[in-house]
């Protein structure tokens, strides 16, 4: 038998996905409401979590091989310090589509003034509004793994020009041109909506500050579904009540839940959202534990391998 | 030389965007504010205006040649007892993405509570709500020309399942299954999302009524972008009271505007705009226009050449 820790909010259910499954026939699975007792980390050699609950473990982890997290976002596990002497997957292919509902959701609530409608509907208005459509406007994505080459398809099928900022040069999928390295600021000034899906990493800390939102459009919309990091908040703040940029739309946040005193939460021209674009629904985290788990028990290489020291 | 009326509340915009065209250098334009003196109708060979405002006139113009509507919507032309002796042309391929993006913009507004999140910022409430993804969802697309054919590839994009309903059976590009004749309810009964694009036709008159309403998913939504006159409005108000479906998005009405006393105005479940899912840009509408006149200058066939007996 192989030890399974789940360390998760949604334990139960993961355990209820994960036990009616052929793979799982030889596991002996772990999964504890609360803080896991001594025992149960010494043995554990498989852990399916939430980066946040499992990380803090690892030292007391001494059989650990293998950590499946719930989340995209993984740096926790990626901390100085911390072992890394075990395979750690991540999650890929399942979130590009709910940041592209997200993304687009917000951009077209935005355009077409829904809101705006909803109050006009309650007072019984008839007021068609001005609006322009997003064939021809221009979005650029930074950040072209799954989840920004799905933003790109979504923006392509929507007659939209796409931009992409990467790391390494050389051309995207469903990206119109691509840049890299120091031309993230160019790319921004073309930009009619600028979306960052970029993980937190040494080299995405505070790439959207002053400067960069001094070159954009005047009208634009900068969308963050990425990481907090990434975002100067003070810079953010001004641009938006200075009307440097047009507006924007966060979903996350350097610190989370956003604090009650932040001037963020009631800026102008700025939507906050508290990190929903794309939810783990366990149902799909469950299928890609599975799936590694059959690779697992057949010795061969995992799906979606981090490596610690990039970051993703 | 060939004289041009244009009747339309854009009138001096159409003027400005189609004088300064080469195409345009054998024409007389006049585009009269109000109603146009009777020696100005008598001379007119082209029309190009509106449909509500060019069909009351079409007895007063001895000379008329070709109408191009700048609507896509041109059944008063279709009413019986009107000329049928010149050539009308409609307006294709720019509704397309424009209804698209109002059919998703609502959807996802509506899925991923966007005015909800809204009174949560307000109140610097951080809480994440549950939601579902489109994909895997279906979609019924009851019209399957250019626009019904855009709205499914961006539904496809999203990773939806697409049926199609429409007059003459066959495949269609994008559409998974497709449906036609006494087959509409069997197709709405299987969908989450209904959206009718259909025109005012004789055939389309009261489609969306009880019976189809009660066949359908209790959370599913019925979107019309189409025409009023495909919906029994009353027994969609009694679909949304009694819970029969999940909720409604109507861009079009019966009567137009809808009416201070109509029942559907405060509807439970049901989003009103007003008419304005896919505007008339007349920077589009010129270019369709300056098209068809170089065509009309060559003696060659004119584009999207109306049938008055089918009514599209």
């Amino acid at each position: 038998m192989t030890n399974l820790l789940i360390l998760s909010r949604d334990a139960a259910r993961y355990e209820a996905l994960i036990a009616r499954h052929p793979a799982a026939g030889s596991l002996q699975i772990s999964s504890p409401n609360d803080c896991p007792p001594a025992d149960i980390l010494a043995n554990a050699e498989i852990v399916l979590g939430e980066p946040a609950l499992v990380a803090p473990c690892l030292a007391q982890m001494p059989a650990l091989k293998w950590v499946q997290s719930t989340f995209a976002g993984i740096e926790p596990f990626c901390r100085d310090g911390l072992r890394r002497d075990y395979q750690l997957t991540g999650i890929k292919g399942i979130f590009g589509p709910l940041m592209s509902e997200y993304v687009f959701g917000n951009i077209l609530a935005r355009e077409r003034r829904i809101g705006q409608l909803a109050k006009q509907q309650e007072a019984k208005i008839w007021q068609p509004n001005r609006y322009r459509g997003l064939a021809g406007l221009t979005m650029g994505i930074c950040g072209l793994g799954s989840i920004g080459q799905q933003i790109a398809a979504t923006a392509k099928a929507l007659g939209m020009r796409t931009l992409g900022w990467k790391r390494t040069p050389g051309p995207a999928a469903n990206t119109d041109e691509t840049f890299s390295g120091d031309q993230l600021a160019a790319m921004a000034a073309r930009c009619d909506f600028l979306v960052s899906v970029l993980p937190d990493t040494p080299a995405t800390q505070g790439l959207f500050n002053r400067a960069l939102f001094e070159g954009m459009k005047g009208e634009a919309l900068f969308i963050n579904v990425g990481r907090g990091s990434a975002v100067v908040e003070e810079d953010l703040v001004q641009a938006l009540e200075k009307r440097v940029i047009g507006g924007a739309v966060l979903d996350v946040f350097r610190q989370e839940p956003l604090p009650q005193d932040s001037p963020l939460w009631d800026c102008p021209g700025l939507v906050i959202t508290p990190h929903c674009a794309a939810e783990s629904f366990p149902e799909d985290i469950a299928r890609i534990f599975l799936g590694n788990l059959e690779r697992w028990k057949r010795g061969q290489a995992l799906e979606y391998l981090v490596d610690f020291e990039r970051g993703y």
